[in-house]
């Protein structure tokens, strides 16, 4: 039986998810295709060649370009910042390599199309890591709303509420710089949004949207830099991105909705969720309890009407492979499993793995046309899918 | 000491929840004037002469005019369906009647205008019952921003979710009717979170809405109609008002934010709500369970920072006047008990009770603007206070 | 058609309370029978003269003794310290007065037997303010139960759990003193969760106690007090009550549980609640969200199992009385005014009121035996009703 | 380095969870010492070999004799019904293996003695997998005790709530039969409490308790079963363990408390859980929301008082090495990752996990006087530590 070799390109915090996430799937799913730890890679050699040990990679190396096209290679994993998805992801790609490569998929959306233009050509099987929408809880959602169990959807409200970015003093990693990330709050945690209404309502006809950043100026950062924590030097240097973003939708189907998205909300840490009113029930969800979907539906007997809380398990999607018992407490592990396990399961089954490139695009296209409308101050189009 | 008679127009719910009010305050606060539920006005005899006896009134009347004028009333309390609010508020406050109207103010902002001008002409207490800022986490909310306790506000999110208005077999009341009530849902329930937003964050400055109507037929009401219930007749007849709004704000001092209502939200029955995030904070309130307010301070210790659940009592805003401990439980007839208090307090003082006309107009026309931009789908400007 | 003439007895919070309640009730519900609030007693002349102002009273006394045999006076409504109750509603009774008693109906078993045997000579209608019982979303518990919605019942948690006697520095009010009080957190709220246990599963058996006092001493009051606030003196003085309380129960049906109450538990203001499991389901309640019952169902689709929140509307008990959407807040008001109404109609229809003294023995008698029990560490038969 | 071999006895769910553990913990952690996953044993040769393919097993064997005496073998992990945990553990510890044995540790106190006396002999690393008590808010929860943030304890209310077993028709798996599991939900999850209540608060001096059967019979399983799944027969066999129990508590330190335990409570799926109540203030945990810890500080400023829900992140422990920000997910595996962690990192430091033997055992001896009570009637006392 064929074994797959990982490469994967990018040692921070997410590169390490990713290493767990392979490392889980065999035991925890029985793996659709058998896979291996082959060769991590970062530039920083000392980083790689701790996280080759660490994480369970058999080599290192310093440069993608090394490994992108080793014959032994059938997968390429892309944890690295914003602005080197498009170079690696294409060239892998060609290279004919599956991909699996961290959201936001690209810079801007001319990039985005190159990558999905370079995937087709060579049909390779292609997932974007909008990781949120493979909790169990939201597959839920997507099932009873196909089942129509909350009738016909009115409305979607989607929002995605951090606080890590609220402190001014906090260092400006490449995060808050457009050059290596693209866009803000916006393209780092407002894309997994668009992604969930994609998913559960359908595609944006059209946003209307306020763009916001709070806090001008940071100290620069003492040193390379990663995710939300480091060290601050005693300069400052200007954020370019958002803060926070706010749109209205028309979707195509009619729907309308909200997304809200900000790092400013003190508070909430990690709080994704939505809310969802069709004619026949209502539906909730908010990650920071990721185990519990919140339910309403109309039918009930009027003295027994009400949300009910139901805990992840045995009877949503994935429980017949995840815990005996609901309540035992799915996590980000779970969630970063499922998501390799589905698009390793595309790879067996020679199909598509879901988020893929062409939905990868698509958000970038949505997520285009919110910082534009927050310039314009009108309703944008949205170019759709071909 | 002088006491001030109240003549009451309308003897539906809501004539029934200020009777309630007003035997409460002298009990609960003591009376800012001593009052007496002097004479009850509804078209239909029958429901003036039991309401009279049932709600404590001395007389009873069927035409407000013979009313409105007399010389031993001194308070005209307007609860009737909002298509004569205008007209009794303007010859009330031009005999020099103190005036409690119910929300929302007026049909339009013109005759909001004309309201306001009449009330000014002879200088009568005026308010009008945006009740739900009364409750004491509301006002704790305004205490904490005011001494700056979450810094300054970055955003605002308010919402106001009910469901009685899902079920299409739900006859056609008077709050399905233009005609009758100016507006559907945003003028309702909508204007009470207006009203909030403005309490807590200032004034709009302009708005960018959508607005729906979801359900466009409904069956006829066989007979008299008040309130979410009552029975259907074969005959359908068309809906001519909003079922749900959302608008994007702007306010004039910079903050932005979002304010969402619907009738059509199944498993939210009175949901009326916000978050605010602030600098150094955040609130979130919920009138669901108005016993709480949630607040986030960024200053706590990192190892036991979260958002607090504070429950209402003696610490807050009248709570040396209501229950000695937290959690007994405050509920819709402290809300209005608190509002008739506020209210008799501005005449004690001959001071002026907030929200006053003044306030009423201001929401009209916020109203008026997000109905217009959802036509439009422009962004609206807000006409200021003079 | 014959007026009911109440006195109250007692002019603190309590007094307050049941006297808004008796406003109230009329104009909410519709009196069972036209009462007239028509003296009220106090010891201090001045807080009696005040009272009668403020709370609406025609006349006031400053002994009880005066009152009890007025031929005009029809109800004695007894609000004072527990050590007075038993003498006050003797003398009412025997004088053919209804008697509503504010909880704990007394000091002792024996004090609770004369009260029931004065009101069985003379077949007045009595009540003990066990409140909380009131509540629409208990007294819809109650229904589910006797409905078998959840089945037959396995065992009952309930907890009333307070704050406002933990900090060592309040004074020791008549609340901590055994000669004015009887006994300490047991009698003042336990026996409210006595009270729901017998409404909703059944008589106790036998019980099996912990029983503690955490705070030994307390400063003295300065000057009179009632209730939780007060200036301290320099002055200390022993507490000679439980601060705590914690009993098994085995109930005469075979369902066992737990009862635990304290005023030592910081966070938890006025949480009186309770859990129950059944065969077929589950119910839980908690009165700091008095307008919320959860419920679980097990015969719910097993992706659709999970508990309800069901707000308080108008299907459950009350709820065509009381507001015409679920969600707009039923508080303390509103359980108070059903407790006279409740009480009123008993009148009325020459019935028995619940909880009656009958009710209000049995309760004292299982509240002895917890007593006991937290003495003898063993388990304490409970005397069953005659 | 020398690389510790580890033996996996037994292939159901919970060989599983071990086994995601041992791959996580290097990545996710770093390896206190470095370990593979070498032999996997089951009675059963089939599973045998499809757990080492799927588990990531080097070897599988059928007789667990084989296995721990071999000196390749450095750990034997103990993933079996309870009836083989001593015989194995025994012969482990004597053949100088360190062991993870899962929970309850034995069948009786006489067995689970035996295992400490051989664990003591060899001086190997012991571990009982209580696993709940490394959830990094459990731990976060011992560290606010331990810092006096909450002040002196005053009681303990513990609970461990399940539904699983409240369906009659579930077959009667080993966890019903007093043969194969020693006993019931006791031995099944209340131990599990009980471990929580000795970690947080201390040892056990006496317990009083109620233990109840509510189901006696149950249909027999259809072959092999292992969990809480399964088929039918049509034949029934009794019932001879707890479906329940219940207990109050006395602490030696002087605080008290209860622990309730059940799996036949409908809507609670894994409802671990504590409430402590300190003379400073309060701490709360429920595992179904297992990132999540209440706390009340008594010393907040009156208007701002009230729990807080404090989400587990980077400043809790362990929150270095899990995710970046608070609200990512802590999950099942996360925690037995960590179990795993700390047995491990007792090994590299050649000291002594917890809980280890001596906590089973006293475990084993507070959980045999619960029973012992239940039958008694009376206050049990318990045997202190050596």
């Amino acid at each position: 039986m064929k074994k797959y070799n990982v490469a994967l390109i990018g040692t921070g915090f997410m590169g390490k998810a990713h290493s767990i996430a392979t490392a889980v799937v065999p035991i925890l799913f029985g793996a659709p295709v058998e896979i291996e730890r082959k060769v991590v890679v970062d530039i920083d050699e000392e980083l790689a060649q701790n996280a080759a040990k660490q994480y369970g990679f058999t080599e290192y190396a310093t440069d993608w370009r090394d490994v992108v096209n080793r014959p032994d290679i059938d997968i390429i994993d892309i944890c690295t910042p914003n602005d080197t998805h498009a170079e690696i992801a294409i060239a892998a790609a060609l290279a004919g390599k599956h991909v699996m490569c961290e959201k936001p998929m690209s810079m801007t959306v001319e990039e985005a199309q190159r990558m999905q233009e370079a995937a087709r050509e060579t049909g390779v099987v292609t997932m974007v890591s909008y990781n949120y929408r493979h909790t169990p809880a939201v597959q839920m959602a997507k099932r009873l709303i196909e089942e129509g169990r909350i009738g016909d959807i009115l409305n979607f409200r989607g929002y995605y509420l951090q606080d890590w970015g609220a402190d001014p003093e906090l260092p400006l990693s490449w995060r808050f710089n457009k050059a290596k990330a693209g866009s803000g709050t916006l393209g780092d945690i407002g894309t997994h949004v668009i992604d969930a209404a994609r998913l559960l309502v359908g595609e944006f006809a059209s946003v209307n949207s306020i763009v916001k950043t709070f806090i001008p100026e940071r100290p620069l950062p003492a040193g390379r830099f990663f995710g939300p924590a480091g060290q601050a030097s005693s300069e400052r240097g200007k954020v370019d991105v958002d803060d926070a973003a706010l749109t209205m939708i028309k979707f195509t189907n009619g729907v309308y909705g909200t997304i809200e998205v900000t790092r400013n909300a003190w508070g909430h840490h990690n709080q994704l969720g939505f809310e969802i009113y069709g004619t026949k029930g209502s539906i909730a969800f908010d990650y920071q309890r990721l185990n519990e979907l919140r339910v309403a539906f109309a039918d009930d007997p009027k003295d027994a009407f009400g949300f009910r809380t139901i805990y992840s398990g045995p009877h949503q999607p994935f429980g017949d492979k995840l815990w005996p018992v609901a309540g035992m407490g799915q996590g980000y592990i779970d969630i970063k499993s499922i998501e390799w396990y589905n698009f390793l399961k595309a790879i067996a089954e020679k199909g598509q793995a879901s988020p893929n490139f062409d939905d990868g695009l698509q958000i970038e296209r949505i997520a285009d046309a919110i910082l534009t409308s927050g310039v314009s101050g009108e309703w944008e189009e949205i170019e759709q899918p071909a």
